[in-house]
């Protein structure tokens, strides 16, 4: 980073406000932030980074301020080192960027509702948004974009309020723009529509895209262009690490699916038979295998089988497309742009607007860029 | 196919002329035209049967009248039957189009140089437009597109004809449009090109994008879209059938990977590390199967590997393909246009015109069929 | 077959007895072994056909006769033809064998208890026995062998009667030895336990091995070997046909699973992490496809992973290994052996005797051999 | 270990001569022997650790002195930070075994022939033996076991001296026992025979069997016990490090190729079909994957197919075997056994016994624990 860009930096500054900003995803975001300010790593798998997204006036990574709500007591720190430990940061980056961690972690602030919390739905959200208010204020950024990336949901019983949608209010209450990177509810709750739309925020959604449902988004629809009928999609999921253990429960992962689910349905131009498991194997850590096992006809009736098997890393799949979801919001908000970016759908499984065709997205994805670079 | 479309298939008739027009290829694309056009299946894998091409004035598929070259004597129903035995075509099939195999059997042409052949590169390819003009004249088609099916050439020596170029300059001399569906040089030939270019004719190739290619197309755009870094892409191919024996040759397998490998430095913006095998696995018949193995780098360096296994029968995956290059440039000839079809490149391993993308190269495709479809 | 085991087989009959003999699995066996009688193909897949079993004096596969019950109507015949369209049988055969299938059919003898019977056990299993009598008294046979070849049931209810016990008792009333190659009770239910010790006769079971219990009966034991430790086993199947819609019923692949993880847990020492999913994909009709990942430390605590696909055709599978439980049962029975073969665990996920691990089980089938061919 | 252990340890101490002594495997070798004596780590995947190896009277692993020969200069601790960097160590463990690590390194000897070497075959040999008996003279340890894990070398043409040949008769003119964990010659050498049958010393080889023939020696003899047909056995590795760039030359490969095939001809009782690629990935670094293809017949002829990917550490899956083999020939030559050891063919590919069955060379491997374990 130049100079000019660190005076800039300085001037003007941007809050991420992370919910679950002490799991895995928020740890990996904000360690890989500051290598990536500190030049001591590449900006692989940051796509605001590639040069389509030069001239759009993101904020710089140096100006992110990041701070959170987590009902995790584990500072960011110790996390980093245990995920150091199994691979997902490089061993020497914990030491590396510990200032940045611990600074980061002086700013969250307790979530909720924790058991035997007796707060009301309505207490919590103001709760929520005052912790907003007051990092803005002590960190002086002009803006914050709030990001859900804590662990998944079950769905929630009809009328409940499930926290994601609770903090999402409270972004809207404090005028935050809004990410929903997870499957939880977030904005999607009925009750919150009206104040959406409303808020004059600019927000986005839901269920990072970022293993198998990447994939299905290329393969969906080079099965439909060349005409080749699916007729069976099968996949498994492997994961360790908390998300294996939330989405093993049948009730969690129903909303997960259902984004897997919904990008073959759109872009094979219908329902496909073949089921979907998540499986919890804690052996695996924070790293996911994802088989897929497609079987599809060819002319005249042959049949065909394409498997794809797909090893990531949780983590590190997420974390860059937060920071990437961070800088284009805020930088949307900046430019007076409100409601739910359509133009984000390359980000999601279970995306705002219509199209699941990855490429179709990205091309989406470029026209933001372009709004995000005009001169007002 | 309405009483109507037979009538005008009737009227304008068009020929398609296959070189290797006994092989696997050919055998299939004949069998199942008439399959197509007797309703007895659906037109899986045909792209041109899909509603994007309804209006663009394509061929109807009962106008399509078969001819060709070949070096074999094995007669069409017999390689139905051969193919049926294993599991390329329906058992029941080659009976039931027994009449058309029959009647493109009767209008196949010795190929050539055969051993011991001694006539000179220019009186071959006059014999062969000899041929081409003949059969337009027996069967009163109202143009013929030539399209080269047969097995993989080695690369030729410096200065030499290969049979590929001979076959692609009667075309030329015939006024045939022309495809290569092969790997081989056709009309790729330095001493074809000004012939080419006033020829007056359309023409596209090369090397049909069938399996592991065509996976590679998608794949590739979406590893450049998330900025992930890939360090190594290999593959291994095994095929029985003719082609595996001709590709094992490594001589011959050089033209074939050169296109493999040109898709990823086209979509990743760079040549890759790794190598691809072709294999030789004669138990497998017209099966093959291709394994790819991807390593990349993630956020931070992290290391994440994708496989594919994609499992098919190379006969089916070219016939439909083969069909649908056939009309599009029977169509394209009438509408007069010629030189390279760029907008083909969704077809091909190693088009006419640059970028590699597939969802780029549907997209290409579409505007053809747009210009094909506009009244005159 | 020499003239003399012509001979040989027409003095001495041995009756096979097929509990689903209109199912996949029967049809394939009888289909089979009059293709091997004819000399029509090589006995692949059938080790009662290698060298080790020349001289145990077996009955020839000329001398079994067929029959069963089913409560399903389409005859072998048909079945035949059905499998042949999927690529089971070769497209031949079923004419070739016609003749044996009709035979066989002919002896099909209805099953129960269908909808609305209001017959009570005893009475089921007196009328099994009745029939296994006539057949016997019908054909000549010098003894049967029933073998279980139906759908899986679901785990019956407490002191429930399933069908497949029921038929194991009629088995034991009629003197025929049995064996159980489905995951069902059969002999196993608890009321049958001392009939089955007292009747005279060898059994075997339970629940054919067929492919991924099959390769985890090798795998365990490499791992065990080599102390490597294995930290999680997944797998999931797909498969179509009446057992993917049997199983993917949870309480029917209840009984199917538990006899996977035995095979994990006595070769390796301890039960594993790991879950194993049955979908139910009917696009892929008789054939189906496991995979199972398998993540485990190596030195020094080093994780590595093995993947494998295993893509078999379910019935294809079976089919010989049912042949040669009727050979061995039958000649277990003939040299005066009585209740359960414990050196048949080769053939079983879940069998009578101790011990999963393959290389063993082969071992004690060879003993197994050995006393069948010992003189008396 | 208790006190106990360590005095006798400190009273008979053994030493382990590696030649490659600062490669990938005697780095992980050596690291790993110290953490377990220090108990750091559990013994996974040390064989001779297991229970059935408790009373043979192998030296204890705290009684090993470690020193060897290599041309490399990077001493033995900074390989090991650089291992523990590629996670093939713990990222604690450099520093927790330094001292052992640079003991070992500090008895590490000048191998050869370097470039510009002037010295006869025979000086090597005549140099090699004198460092293994200053070795001996400078530790006090009762015997030493050389072990060859240098890097595969190219075959050599005939009537040259590898230089592996070159260490296997040192070794035998020092009185060491001798362990060949590579493909190359070593002691195979025509000129050694005499010599290795006349030298009173045990030895082993070749090839330690580490992942992709590991497999393929439990596969192999389950599909030849199920008379299976195999019709094609197809691989291609991936490997990186040395090892990679050394096989990718095929003069290399041939050697360790041979040892694959004899794996599968042996098993299924005649050769097979397919090749075996391996391609140098330096993306994989000291990681190895192994992709294996198996066409295989089942009943009637029908087309089945295995699949198996395998990735692993290599430095990890060798280390703990070369520490067995250590420990075993060290035993071995205490108890006077000499010439060639056949019951250790669990260990290699190229073995130099007949039987390539895994679960054949486990048993006999269990013959040796007895025969070492007897009173004299």
């Amino acid at each position: 980073m130049t100079q000019d860009a660190i005076a800039s930096a300085e001037e003007t500054r941007t809050g991420v406000w992370l919910v679950g900003a002490r799991g895995s995803v928020a740890t990996t975001a904000v360690s890989g932030c500051a290598a990536l300010v500190a030049e001591l790593l590449p900006p692989t798998g940051m796509v605001t980074e590639t040069p389509a997204f030069a001239d759009c006036g993101l904020p710089a990574l140096g100006s992110l301020v990041f701070g959170g709500h987590d009902t995790a007591n584990t500072p960011l720190p110790k996390r980093a080192e245990e995920l150091a430990a199994q691979g997902v940061l490089p061993s020497w980056l914990p030491a590396a960027v510990q200032g940045e961690l611990a600074a980061a972690d002086g700013r969250v602030r307790p979530g909720g509702p924790v058991p035997g919390d007796t707060r009301a739905p309505e207490e919590l959200t103001a709760d929520f948004a005052t912790d907003l208010r007051s990092f803005a204020r002590a960190t002086g950024v002009a803006r914050t974009v709030v990001v859900n990336v804590s662990s998944t949901e079950p769905e929630p019983a009809h009328g409940e309020w499930p926290a994601s949608s609770l903090y999402a209010a409270a972004a809207l209450q404090a005028g935050c723009a809004y990410v929903n990177f997870t499957p939880s509810t977030g904005l999607r709750h009925p009750a919150l529509a009206a104040l959406a739309e409303s808020s004059g925020v600019p927000y986005a959604g839901r269920d990072g895209k970022t293993g198998q449902t990447l994939l299905r988004s290329v393969l969906g629809p080079m099965f439909a262009q060349r005409a080749l009928a699916v007729r069976a999609w099968s996949g498994t999921n492997l994961l360790g690490g908390g998300d294996g253990a939330a989405l093993a429960d049948p009730a969690a992962a129903a909303a997960k699916n259902a984004g897997k689910e919904r990008v073959l349905a759109d872009t094979l131009g219908a329902p496909v038979e073949g089921e979907v498991h998540i499986d919890d194997v804690p052996a695996l850590g924070d790293w996911k295998t994802a088989w897929d096992h497609i079987a599809f006809d060819g002319f005249l009736g042959t049949r065909m089988i394409l498997q794809t098997t797909w090893q990531g890393c949780d983590s590190s799949l997420a974390a860059p497309l937060v920071l990437d979801l961070a800088r284009l919001l805020a930088r949307a908000h900046e430019r007076g742009l409100s409601g739910p970016l359509n133009e984000l759908g390359f980000y999601f499984k279970d995306p705002d607007a219509e199209g699941s065709a990855l490429a179709e997205q990205y091309t989406r994805l470029l026209t933001l860029a372009d709004r995000l670079g005009e001169p007002r």
